[in-house]
């Protein structure tokens, strides 16, 4: 391990976070609130030990798979330790695993809350509570390569460790310029739905917390009942932004290009919205006669369903109450999530895609052994180690969702609850069912289970080996 | 496809069911029963069907491991098509669907019935219906293979579609000689478990059944509480008996060859056993209490265990009942299923060792970039394309898995039980919880879930691609 690469680039992460505090500082001068004399407290002595990191250059320049993927899992475990010191120091949060709970619960756009009055919040905490979905649903590293002066090889290492999915590079040959344009349309994106929501007369300070939620298909409400009390305009304007940020932005960026046809044939894209079409014509007719109107059917099945394929996890309804199929087509979607390249989280749907053809694959080469069989996507050939490690994603997935069940089974609570519990935590999407459904939360879990579920949502963010990484000892030597 | 082979296979297939099914018609001698008279009627009709297929011998001996893998799913659905047939008319299960669900759970070793009171039904068919188990349990083309003068290229793609696990092979070169070892030594097992039945004073009639339900790791108990009722020293004869048929059989077949040093450094038997006794411990450390005394925990908790692991199915206690932690174990056990080349089911422990080592290989690469690791399993490298397609298994198991739960929630059952249902069928173990855990049953399911349901225990047992591949349309087509 490079560590006088890794405390350098820590340095400016530690940096960054500090920057992203005065947001939450700005938000208590507004509206008079103490809490936020913490967060300059803390944002200060942030900014104190990034910048003293910062000032010794790394002396070697060497930089690895291993370092990117190590370094970002680092990052990732340090911002949400700083991020949660202001909810215990003003004691919002008084216990600080809860509160290191709801900060990789932000980060990582889980949304899943130990909170069970949310509230009682000042606005400034639920402010920081919903920018930290902002600022993890794009990632951090994309944000620094976007605007930090860091050039190198080693741009595309720590890119890849944080982008979701099998299939995410960059969008024009240089990385700095596609981290920049990623981030211009996230923000163009969050600042439309920001101005829609307003029209829909919904109070600013609620546009601007949902908005970030949405953006980062993050999924903290700032109201106890998520988005059920906010008007039907509202609930359409989430429900389609929810699924514009579950989109590849391959797509957008092909839009702004006027590469159309480009853009209309990822395939992913299609099955994406394929998928949410067909699902909610299914929930709408399965729910027929739970809700007054037929637009309210289509309303509230369109918005769990877009909430949770995108793993964004805001709710209008208490889902747990629906018959068991609808509840089926949910934890399905669950497990697929969104597409690649999105801000959405969950195994992507690129991987299935893969999945599928694969299988196709091998059942073909049962039929004509002798004939070669190439997986393609989007018209390319997709190379065989790309094929194999997409497949070895699924059993590491598997492997870690069945110990930490094993784990949280200590717990005694019911099997719903474990087994969705985890699911909702490592694929980021927030709620699950039973306990942990949309009108519950994750308060009742031993502190033992509260490690294990942020364990599961940082390694579920970051795709699991750069977490996993930090486990393997080989890792930590010097060399 | 060859069909003119295909259809000479399947006329020895039939003949020897036909065979098979005297030993009921003898039964039902012993206990003047009128049943036998359809089991003798179904069994004249059968042979007379396979001879006449017997009589046209195959024009082409093209054969590949397509038609391999077809005729023995094809072979297989026949069998349950026409085991089912006495159960239907002598109306001992009346409706045609109940029975193919009934004897499709019986070859394939799962032991799940549709049947409310199963000692309703006359000793032919439970003698019938248990024997389902030990005709499925070792397979019936490795019986054919045994007995039957059939030579040719054709031998080991059968033998490979039919046994379980991803590293079965010949025990020595003529695949002929290895399923008459396989045979002798299955059946040696299962005289030796009737024998101490009897010496621990079971009836005679319970301690066939229970021996042949034992050997093909099936489940089906011919009393209502299933093993509950039967003395401590019956239920630890079964218990590790159950075991006993969960080990490779390589293990039996280095041991008769006094090879002990191969026979106990098989890796997957050590884990296996590992995993016996963890579980075992953990289980009795947890229900502790819930019986009058530590041997009954100790036993109870190493019946269930034992009963899960290797896919039977026999049950001593409604472990429904369990806490969450026990019940997870249980889930787990359900998941991981006993040995490759036993007559267990399930993903096999085999599996789970290649997928750990391949995931630390996987994680070896990012710390180490330039070295190469290959998967050892018992000393020997496994090539890639067995670690690819191991993955890529995983991969069906879980597509298939998610569609059959998606079919199952219409039928309205709670998410336990659909989710364990499907578990419990395509693993061939047989009761999972909730509403079919080990005192409730299958008979509330729809029709339509039942096939569901028969389709997920024969693509259980043949390991998944000998069903799936009669999907293909390219299977059909004459060549």
């Amino acid at each position: 391990m490079n560590y006088s690469f890794v405390f350098y680039i820590l340095g400016w992460v530690l940096t960054l976070e500090a920057g992203f505090m005065m947001l939450p500082c700005i938000t208590s001068l507004i509206y008079r609130e103490k809490a936020g004399l913490w967060f300059l407290l803390v944002a200060v002595v942030t900014a104190a030990g990034g910048l003293l990191l910062i000032r010794k250059k790394p002396k070697n320049p060497q930089f690895f798979t291993k370092e990117g993927f190590a370094v970002v899992g680092l990052s990732w475990i340090v911002m949400s330790l700083v991020g949660a010191l202001p909810f215990t120091l003003s004691k919002e949060i008084p216990n600080y695993v809860d509160a290191i709970f709801e900060t990789a619960s932000g980060f990582t756009t889980t949304g899943a809350s130990i909170l069970t009055d949310v509230e009682a919040l000042s606005h400034c905490t639920l402010l920081w509570r919903s920018f930290t979905h902002w600022i993890g649903g794009m990632g951090v590293f994309i944000f620094l390569l976007a605007v930090l002066p860091m050039a190198g090889g080693y741009n595309m290492n720590l890119m890849r460790a944080e982008s979701p999915g099998p299939s995410v590079g960059k969008l024009v040959p240089k990385v700095k310029e596609s981290a920049k344009i990623l981030y211009i349309i996230y923000f163009a994106m969050t600042v439309t739905e920001m101005i829609l929501l307003l029209i829909a007369r919904m109070p600013v300070f609620d546009a601007i917390c949902i908005a970030f939620g949405t953006a980062g298909t993050g999924g903290f409400g700032i109201r106890g009942d998520s988005c059920a009390s906010y008007n039907a305009a509202s609930q359409w304007i989430i429900t389609v932004f929810m699924a514009l940020f579950g989109i590849n932005f391959n797509f957008y960026y092909f839009m702004l290009r006027k590469k159309f046809k480009d853009a209309f044939s990822i395939e992913e894209v299609r099955w994406y919205v394929a998928l949410i079409l067909l699902c909610t014509a299914f929930i709408t007719f399965n729910t027929w006669g739970f809700y007054p109107t037929a637009e309210e059917s289509l309303r509230t099945a369109a918005f769990q369903v877009s909430s949770i394929v995108t793993t964004t996890g805001f709710a209008t309804t208490d889902f747990n109450l629906w018959p068991s199929f609808s509840k089926t087509i949910l934890i399905i979607l669950m497990l697929t999530g969104a597409c690649a390249g999105s801000t959405g989280g969950g195994l992507k749907i690129s991987r299935f895609i893969i999945w599928w053809k694969s299988i196709k694959n091998q059942l073909e080469a049962f039929v004509h052994p002798r004939s070669v069989n190439a997986v393609e996507m989007d018209g390319k050939t997709i190379d065989k180690d790309t094929v194999r490690s997409v497949s070895v994603y699924m059993v590491v997935f598997l492997l870690v969702y069945v110990i930490s069940v094993f784990l949280l089974s200590l717990d005694q609570f019911d099997l719903v609850t474990n087994f969705t519990a985890v699911l909702a935590t490592i694929n980021n999407i927030g709620p699950g069912l039973g306990e942990v459904g949309p009108c519950g939360n994750f308060a009742g879990f031993s502190y033992a289970s509260k490690v294990v579920l942020i364990f599961d949502m940082l390694a579920g963010r970051l795709e699991l080996y750069p977490i996993l990484l930090l486990l393997a000892p080989g890792v930590w030597k010097k060399h």
